[in-house]
């Protein structure tokens, strides 16, 4: 990648040469976050100037990745730095606008592979509005004070309640195919059908209607849950909100933990982190992603856990896994395998999974374990090739097997090596193997992995706690290939071979092969949904010089190839 | 579309200016069909000569749209012709190969359109080979007796019993990803890891292993559920046959009827059918096709039922409607929107309905109410925009209400038209609505419509056999919307602002849209792995000059754009 010009095809704004993914409140351009007592408000109020790269204005609430990040980023903050907030509320700061949805001009300058990473972000992210309500008890209500078009209204679709203003033009809106010859990027067309359950006819009105549904209607046909006249909006959406608040599960009183900046040393050819290394080989195409286990045991009480903060070992790890997965994706994206190996004491970990079985009722034990399952599912659909190398020295033992068993293959060294003096590998299940981080589609990894027999998954069971040796794991299926020291090589053939197929064709081939067994709404908005966009985001209707995205705001009209495929 | 090159890219074989679906057992070119006692034979012997287009050589028992023509044609022969068939043993009549699959100069040479249509009807032929097990009976043994690579290994997976011959060399393998940069176009990742349940890992290797997987570890794997040496292989074959025919529910002793070639006038701008009529309008990128009702009342009995074979009017309709559907996907890629109308009796549909329902054991009504259900389902994953215009003198009940609730929207006239003798339009709903016609996702469609109120699917199962006008229509959420003469110019405006959008664009939402609720492996085939499929189709590191589809077998090595999407 030249100075200049990112990956996306942008340049990115003020000169830097990556995107960055740390931020805090202190330095968001175009979120206000605000917690008062138990009602957290979030508060779109987009910086126009502020875009991520060059060359676009971000008018009207629009969006671009940059703003996505610091909403990810509040998220995080709410669940950790404010364990007393009960109910969120999403607001915009602007008068009649709500939101434009993700920015049109970046669209439309932005790589294929960037729009794609773009989308896959602000999915995660809005999966993650609904794990809040869901695991953490904190609802959120959508106040649509305007317009809330594409991804505006898409953003509303994450909440639990989503409240319009009536006042003759305030209406939601999916515009994307009439007007840009896209779909809607962020799990709309899914939510609109699976969440919302939106007749299928009244869906098809709805998302080829350039102006969008407003008023009645609107709560009709099950784009929202109610529509209130402006002199009532403020006072409703307060009602809501201490309705919700007074419902919610989350019992985090007291105060939070502070997340200070990541400490990362990032050089030419690696990233290093507290209790991560991450290594390129641009040669190989290869990123070797080293955890380190716990330093020492797992705190003596809930409050020494607190007192750690963001110190706390399966917290900081989590969060520099996250950083440096999306590091990857967006900015190495010649990457072809993501190679996952880990040092440490298999039983120190595991040490740690059951310090935090033992207090999963602590908000904070419950934040860490729910920040694990989000990053997880992260690793799920990356769409980079994920191997997991299990070698002597190494410690994928409970909440760290299920970055093994979410990889497409695993090798595990029988034995110890020539003139090394590390034990053995070994790997270790928990009970958090076994229902604590489902995927998308709602198994755990074993079970997924095990769908065959279900007497497999029994068999691991009773594995649960003990030191497994490759040949064991092999037998339980819980790894690809034992190998000894002399067929190791065969790693390196494998890496090779990988690195010479089509990208694209393993992208295909793995978000097929991953998930097995059922869908969830969150399985069809990364499979399915996803697969069509990027199909159409491919296409020359849309793309072409004469295409809608690249013709949009010039006054000309989309020329169409109208075959139907 | 030209005399010469047809819409897939090819020139057609022998002149011909349109692909045609009739064929019959006599004319077959690949397939032989025998039927001994209770046993059928399928053989593939592909004529390599015989390819459907022109500039390739169907080596090596590969195949194209000609040859799947013929195998669907023979599943509608044992259907309907053949009802003491009890099993079915799909096999190669060459030796030492059983089918390299899609022929790949054929995909290299296809339009884009040509290769998406071509694999959803190959797998719409593989869907009715299970079906063909689950709901008639008759369970299908694949005997492997040599390669069965890609297509061919993916027509296997379709069976419910696959042998494959142990002699060293006979493999399965899937080596699209590896050798071609495409998936497997027929369901292959799905069925692996969903139907056969093959471990992730163990599909990941067999999936990037170009000569497959061969003796006992393709069974290991599941990927074959038993191997047997060449010397065994024939009696093997027979005994799983005698087995599994024992075991068949199918009660379909003595005669079946024949399928006689369908009656068709085709002209620039219309196909006449008996019982169904196709206008072309080609300015407005629009097919209407008129389903006529039945001529009468039903048959008197089952044996009047036979006797009347294919002119049986709910068997002569199915017939042609597929055969119309299938003629615009593939000959009228240009066509927008396909709009259903129906002229006739409501109530003597509804009287047909009935002669079903009361004869629902019988042979032939159990065939008939199965290529009813196969056709709904083609048309729910037609990618046309599909509407239904209810108007007076129309007949959309019972099954025919079905294309009303298949459609993306509906349009019903209240009352009448002036100057028109026709009585007002009624819709009409039967038993048959509620559970008979199940869509790719396992839910009717009237489920999948009222899956916000179950309330709203009771308030329509009681207004069962009454004629329901439009305004109770609409009122009962059956219709879109009811419009009066004065209105119905509106029509007229949608169907001109859809035929402006992005066809891609529409595709991409009516996939997503018309499937709300749980997902089926069928589901997942055409929604997840067509639309990764089709996305993979399109990209440059398959179809690029320097792709693998195009570079394959020119000693040159394609050349990748390395970055991971």
């Amino acid at each position: 990648m030249s100075d200049s010009a990112h990956a996306s095809g942008h340049s990115v704004a003020n000169g830097e040469r990556r995107i960055d993914f740390q931020t805090e409140p202190a330095r968001y351009r175009h979120w206000k976050l605000a917690v008062d007592g138990d009602v957290a408000t979030l508060t779109l109020d987009v910086d126009e100037k502020g875009g991520l790269f060059e060359g676009y204005e971000l008018k009207l609430n629009s969006y671009d990745l940059g703003v996505d990040i610091e909403l990810a980023d509040a998220l995080e903050r709410l669940r950790f730095e404010h364990p007393q907030a009960r109910v969120m509320v999403l607001r915009s700061g602007k008068a009649r606008v709500f939101s434009a949805g993700a920015n049109i001009r970046m669209l439309a300058g932005a790589t294929h592979p960037h729009k794609v990473n773009f989308c896959k972000f602000t999915n995660e992210t809005r999966n993650g509005i609904e794990d809040f309500s869901h695991s953490s008890g904190v609802a959120t209500i959508c106040a649509i004070n305007g317009t809330a078009a594409g991804g505006g209204y898409e953003l509303a679709l994450a909440a639990d309640h989503i409240v319009l203003v009536d006042d003759g033009s305030a209406a939601v809106s999916l515009p994307e195919v009439p007007l840009l010859a896209v779909l809607p990027g962020t799990g709309g067309l899914t939510r609109v059908s699976d969440k919302r359950k939106v007749r299928r006819d009244h869906a098809d009105v709805f998302c080829t209607t350039e102006e969008g549904i407003k008023g009645k209607r609107a709560a009709e046909w099950r784009l929202v849950d109610e529509v209130v006249q402006g002199s009532k909006f403020d006072e409703t959406i307060l009602l809501r909100a201490r309705e919700l608040a007074a419902k919610s599960k989350r019992g985090g009183a007291g105060e939070g933990i502070r997340l200070p900046p990541l400490k990362r040393t990032v050089s030419d050819d690696a990233v290093e982190y507290g209790s991560l290394s991450v290594a390129f080989d641009r040669a190989r195409r290869l990123a070797t992603l080293t955890l380190r286990g716990p330093p020492g045991a797992p705190p003596a009480s809930v409050d020494a856990m607190v007192s750690s903060g963001a110190a706390f070992w399966p917290l900081q790890l989590a969060r520099e896994l996250d950083d440096a997965i999306l590091h990857i994706r967006f900015n190495e994206l010649d990457t072809a395998a993501i190679v996952f190996k880990s040092s440490g004491d298999p039983a120190a970990v595991l040490a740690y999974d059951q310090f935090l079985d033992a207090n999963e009722d602590h908000w904070l034990a419950r934040e860490v374990r729910g920040l694990w399952k989000r990053v997880l599912k992260r690793i799920d659909v990356t769409s980079r090739s994920l191997v997991a190398l299990i070698e002597p020295g190494s410690c994928f033992a409970g909440t760290l097997a299920e970055i093994a068993f979410a990889s497409d293959r695993s090798y595990m060294l029988i034995g110890t090596r020539q003139g090394d003096n590390e034990p053995p590998a070994s790997i270790a299940l928990a009970d958090v193997n076994f229902g604590r981080y489902p995927m998308p589609n709602g198994l755990t990894r074993l079970g997924c992995r095990f769908l065959a027999n279900p007497s497999d998954l029994d068999a691991a069971t009773a594995e649960r706690e003990k030191m497994i040796d490759a040949e064991a794991a092999q037998n339980l299926g819980l790894i690809t290939f034992a190998l000894d020291d002399i067929d190791w090589d065969e790693v390196r053939v494998f890496l090779e071979e990988r690195a010479s197929f089509s990208p694209d064709a393993l992208t295909g081939m793995e978000a097929n092969l991953r998930f097995a067994g059922p869908e969830t709404m969150e399985s069809k908005i990364f499979a399915r949904l996803t697969a069509w966009q990027n199909w159409i985001f491919q296409r020359p209707n849309a793309i072409g010089e004469e295409g809608a995205l690249k013709r949009y705001g010039t006054g000309q009209k989309p020329v169409f190839d109208t075959r139907r495929v």
